[in-house]
């Protein structure tokens, strides 16, 4: 490898920007293009074999032109390749800290090679350093999912022993996590989904104390209701839109919402759903705070300790639905904003 | 005083229940009713000659047949007399607490005279020690909205020095203190109000740094974009609706918004109007907390001893609304829904 030989590098390109409406698998071209399987010479650059990409749902929101303010994301580029999270194998190097060989997670393109110039962003690459867990791991419990969910449970929602705790998309990446945590600490925890499967997931994989499908209720603070007689101390919001609206009447004294996500919201944000119910913020006297991961990034080396412990000790498990070949990428990505993914939505690219 | 005689005892009394729309004049009946001068022999009863009485906004909140948990506050009986916070002088009392000729701030009647039979009502009597200051300061200043403004801005806002605060209702009962402090702390402090006289006392009288009238701005975004190049740190939102709606977009990293009233919703609280930016929360990763003074009694005497500091060193001033006579207080009161009230409004019943 890294041996000069010019190749043909799949990838999924970018359409154009839009404004409104859910991702469509037209929004994406598959492309063949070439690459050269060597860093030029004499560069800093390191040249990447992609082997898994993570589908995240922030990705719509990079679809749409954003003035840099508007999000802490920027836009992707019209004509250019996807990109996000990934794991990765170094084919070439010509950066001391990275050698042929050495796998990596870290932001990478969706295509087959990645070579990274910029040195910045060469530096954002994290040598993976254990591996008897699967790799696609780092780009779900051990990745970006794996911290948010730790933050955005014990930092954000302050849990105590026997609280209450609901999470949306709760059979998700983010949302199975925080359900475990909830368990390991004491807490009594309920997820919805968008299905009876992820349902029985829920409650017989993941050790959810209550589940319920979202999609068949009419009513969803009824719904809240049945499960939270005596309210909610943390809802962990995956989804914003009208499941907050529901959550926000059914909240207990002093409680706390952890603002992760809001995934209803993303195909419309030039005019987002109205949330009716805020005063009972003040009823409540509740705090709701919204967080970004990479605000704590300086916890990542704390979190991967305790997570591998809790995986080797099987208190924690992870559910990651796998789709096979780059081909296969944006029906995976698409997929997300119709709940079809059971579990961390991965793209396994290739095989080590 | 306290001497049997039956007199004529003027009341204000709630109508009936209603659900929707701002309280007017005719929900409020002015009624003569007679009392007897004296409490009930044996009895620990404490007999009230009223001075000055609070309008306040939640009372349109008690107007409504609420059940318990909706709200922080019970609701009024039809038929009966309003009550809320007032300043009273015994003029008899049976409760070893109180004697003849105290002056006492806490719950009473819109009426001349109030009896309190109920000991756990006449335990919630606080006794005026200190009469160097005006006695409607105690339902004022050194009353709730004193006690309000100091929690919500000093526990919920925990603000910084040189950190940009924005203060909603700005020149009412609570915002003008908001703003004062603020200033205290070394903060930029801007307030929006319902008139140009209004915005006049906010920068000439009260300290503001700027003020605007939000019923001229076509756009409340742009205007506050105005006032705030660089976003807001702090929001005090007393108002709730579209002003809270265009602050989230103007939020700054790391922002917090103490979440006080939403006086814009009381008029409808079974369809209060959405709020549509609370992606911003994740974005701008900043915190909404409501609230509600009396979890913070316990910090009572020292906000007093604070306050009657600052009053004496003069650096801090508080402007008051005073309508004279029972027969105008239902005016009162829902003026406060128009804005009419500059200042904080109170009704004098009787002078000492
Ligand atoms: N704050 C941060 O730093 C941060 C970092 C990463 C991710 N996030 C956010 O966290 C949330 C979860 O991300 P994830 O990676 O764990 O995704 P995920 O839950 O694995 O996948 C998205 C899920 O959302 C649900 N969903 C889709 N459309 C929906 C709608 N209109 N209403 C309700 N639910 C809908 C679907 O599940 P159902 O079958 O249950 O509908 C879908 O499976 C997202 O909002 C994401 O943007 C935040
Ligand atoms: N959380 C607590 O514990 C607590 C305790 C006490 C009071 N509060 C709340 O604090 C807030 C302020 O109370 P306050 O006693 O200081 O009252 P205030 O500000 O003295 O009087 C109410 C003012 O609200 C403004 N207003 C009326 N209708 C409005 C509308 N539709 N939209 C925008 N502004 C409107 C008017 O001023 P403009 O001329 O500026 O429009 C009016 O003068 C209220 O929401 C109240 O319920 C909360």
């Amino acid at each position: 490898m890294g041996n000069g030989d010019e190749v043909q590098n799949k990838q999924v390109i970018f359409r154009d920007y839009y404004v409104s409406g859910l991702p469509k698998e037209s929004d994406l071209i598959l492309n063949a293009a070439t690459i050269e399987l060597k860093v030029p010479e004499g560069s800093k650059a390191v040249l990447l074999k992609n082997l898994y990409l993570s589908c995240d749902p922030s990705m719509r929101v990079r679809m749409k032109k954003l003035p840099d303010s508007a999000s802490y994301l920027p836009s992707f580029r019209p004509g250019s390749p996807l990109y996000g999270f990934g794991v990765a194998k170094v084919l070439d190097s010509g950066h001391p800290d990275f050698k042929e060989g050495d796998l990596v997670c870290g932001l990478i393109g969706w295509e087959e090679y990645t070579i990274i110039q910029d040195s910045k962003r060469v530096g954002m690459l994290t040598k993976i350093q254990f591996t008897d867990v699967p790799l696609s791991y780092y780009i779900g419990i051990l990745g970006i999912p794996g911290l948010t969910a730790y933050v955005g449970f014990y930092e954000i929602c302050a849990p105590k022993k026997g609280e209450y705790v609901f999470v949306s998309a709760a059979s998700g990446a983010i949302g199975q996590l925080v359900g475990q945590f909830a368990k390991l600490m004491g807490c009594y925890v309920v997820g919805s989904a968008g299905s009876n499967e992820k349902v029985d997931l829920l409650k017989n994989k993941l050790g959810f104390d209550e589940a319920f499908n979202y999609k068949e209720e009419k009513n969803l603070a009824a719904a809240l209701k049945r499960y939270f007689l005596e309210g909610i101390d943390i809802y962990f919001d995956n989804v914003g839109g009208k499941m907050l609206d529901a959550v926000l009447t059914n909240m207990r004294l002093h409680g706390r919402i952890a603002v992760c996500g809001m995934i209803s919201q993303y195909h419309n944000l030039d005019e987002p759903e109205g949330v009716h119910n805020l005063m009972s913020l003040i009823v409540k006297r509740f705090r709701m705070e919204g967080f970004v991961v990479s605000d704590y990034f300086h916890l990542f080396p704390k979190f991967l300790e305790l997570m591998r412990q809790h995986i080797k000790e099987g208190k924690m498990v992870y559910v990651e639905d796998i789709s096979k070949g780059l081909e296969n990428a944006p029906a995976a990505l698409v997929g997300l904003f119709h709940g079809r993914n059971i579990g961390k939505q991965v793209v396994l690219v290739s095989e080590e």
